[in-house]
């Protein structure tokens, strides 16, 4: 309902963004943590401004991780859930959108199982549009979260070799993931079975650093990270896959494959389907950064937040100030 | 959980109001508008308030409508969907009433299926009950944001011709908006097959100004504004209608038909079969007010529940003094 | 997000508490209660924490009650609902639990199908887990809030005679209140079908002073107090029961039989199958005090979450003071 220092804007994918782009999100991310810390608790940038959320798919995480975010700056939040009804699903979005830019929100943040529906959204809405995971197309929080996290484990990423194993062809985890980590210097490895994953998939980033491999072994070998992706559970019924089992045994991260790499960090955006793509014990273990993850989804939303309400060009020295008055 | 300074009251339809009593709450809602506007965000005149949402039909707009609303004012909203169970009605909706009376809310804000049912709960309910919609019954903060609209682009009311098209036998938007619209001294026509709109329906708002036109062209011709209903989907194959096709010739506000009246305000409570009964270019242009209604259902909403928790007798001075150190 | 001055700590069941812990925990919602009453609504002891309500079963009451008791303690509320997917339900929670955990909020309120769910969700978390029901096997928060009606009415539990009517077998909230009752002085006696109360059932209380009554009128004529438990729908069609009209004859709480008993306090922990096990006209009469059990719901369900985020050891000196200036 406030008016914003500078435009709104937009998170539809990080296809667009610089490596410049990228860091700034990712020092606001850090410096909204510190922030976080220091406040122990919530935050008041947002206050008075009204966050909705829209989700045309099932997600308790994402959507949660958004509301704790929302809720830890002051915003308030409004939860709406949908079903995309079969007829005339673009006039019924656009009506949609159309009605919740008139609520006059600072923010609403999209999930939908059509890839596109959300860029499309954005078209028609003066209110700015936070892409929270649209069909096969991106999930650009998720990947920011994923930069977060592998650059505190590795340092940085200029120079990193970042293996994502799995149903690449479904997975709009991947090919966010793909444009950030590239844009910040990494080399990106895919790997799976030749029917989820097509030969000449890397081409599709335009030549970023991004190439196929099929054998996990060499893939392991050459990594300094691991992200394993949810195998989703239409695959695994389906002409794509032999069985379960063999999926295991050829792509995935298990215990007996692992103990030969125990020191590679290890993803997983989760839900993790146990003892399919990535082991229990592996998922829990050490070497696993999983719930880093999660954590850091708080303060990279955050960041994203502010980021898209306008208030991304913050002082980040008088948000620090703010902080240990709060 | 505050004591309010005078009486609850509910609010069930716009029948009971008078002249004077809708004046006062279309005035409220223009000092809240005001308001909430120089606040830059959340007033704090319901901190420590609780409202609670009972739904018992699926509605993401009016739902989020006035959770902004009570937010926008600081309350804490609390949300519950229910499902009408097939037996004992009756008696499942007086207890559940009697366990949110217990919890002490400020007000709970009911929409139901059933025609009578909020009015039922208000009989048992010592907490404000706001209807959200009641069967074909009443949709009062419909009709208010929809008074408050058509006066904000027509100055007054006062002997100004709304027309209302479409099925008006099941349209609880429509009924409220007879009561509120001859109270403040408009004309009403209502427009409508006759499967959907039988002759003496008029005589139902006993001397109010309320007349029946069959024909849709001598209608527009009448009007200073427009308001289209939403077809539900449930009349569409029932034998109500010969087709959506000739509904939409003969009783649809199209591009065509609307060529003759450009100036004229279009109003629709959402959400739109685009093409059946307006046509999306009518409904995104720039005669439409759907856009405006939708926004004005804050501020319209904000003020209902000040009303309805006691507050409206806020001297409005003070109002405005508060809004301009928040 | 908040680190709590002392350990977190999970509310399971009432089994494992003494008396004096008990007596201090109704002490601190007695103590809550009127500092909510003095401060007019909002107190601000858990601002900036975060409540996570993880709901595998449908519960409006209960929901709704913690939700408020939260937000009236300045807490965000994030709700989550879920379905006990039928493969790999272990695995699920547990992921579930671990992500949860990562977000880092600061009590999970978790309501399961399945008896031991929550406890099995308590040794996976790092966060307070407060049981909001589970199965047959418990609900601590309904038999606190019993446990504080019933001392309010009766003055002290000590040697009171307590009656506990219905279907015990299938009641979680029996359960709990066998132990936090007799925990507290009290004797109980259960009285049901034999189908659905074993005729060892008591021996499972080991040694506790609960004992089993077949015969309602005696059961009657010797009880302080009783409750009826809500027959169960599932129940009601299968082969535990002969007729829902029998079921009433012999064990239901009907006007007629009350007759005898028209000092008798009622309690019933809702929905109420009005003139099954509890007749309506005694549920909404002037010995029921089932509107005074969701009444309590709220300071009850307060100082559960102060407990439970480690704000129990507060002083209730400071508590008083800061209420009277909130």
């Amino acid at each position: 309902m406030t008016e914003p220092a500078v435009p709104r804007r937009h998170l539809l994918d990080l296809e667009d963004f610089s490596a410049a782009e990228l860091e700034a999100m990712l020092q606001l991310a850090g410096e909204v943590r510190d922030a976080h810390g220091r406040a122990g608790g919530k935050l008041g940038w947002l206050r008075g401004s009204v966050l909705i959320t829209l989700f045309y798919e099932n997600s308790t995480r994402t959507r949660a991780s958004f509301e704790i975010a929302g809720k830890a700056l002051g915003a308030e939040v409004v939860n709406l859930t949908a079903s995309s009804s079969s007829v005339a699903k673009g006039e019924s979005l656009r009506d949609t959108i159309a009605t919740l830019d008139a609520l006059a929100a600072d923010a609403i943040i999209i999930r939908h199982d059509q890839s596109g529906a959300v860029e499309a959204a954005s078209r028609w809405s003066r209110t700015s549009i936070i892409n929270a995971g649209d069909g096969w197309h991106a999930h650009p929080t998720q990947a920011l979260l994923d930069l977060f996290t592998l650059r505190e484990r590795l340092g940085t990423l200029a120079g990193k070799r970042i293996l994502v194993v799995g149903d690449i062809q479904h997975s709009r985890v991947a090919r966010s993931n793909c444009w950030g980590l590239t844009a910040l210097g990494a080399q990106v490895m895919l790997c799976g079975p030749p029917t989820l994953l097509p030969p000449g998939f890397g081409a599709a980033f335009r030549g970023r650093a991004v190439q196929v491999e099929y054998n996990l072994e060499r893939a392991l070998a050459w990594a300094d990270a691991v992200m394993a992706l949810r195998l989703q559970h239409e695959r695994m019924g389906s002409g794509h896959l032999p069985s379960l089992r063999e999926y295991r045994s050829i792509y995935g991260l298990s215990v007996e494959r692992m103990a030969g790499y125990p020191h590679l960090p290890v993803l997983h955006p989760g839900p993790v389907n146990g003892g399919v793509e990535l082991d229990p014990a592996i998922a829990h273990g050490p070497q696993s950064l999983v719930g880093r993850q999660v954590q850091n989804g708080t303060p990279v939303r955050m960041a994203v937040l502010l980021w898209a309400t306008g208030r991304r060009n913050l002082d980040l020295g008088s948000l620090r100030k703010e902080a240990c008055h709060a």
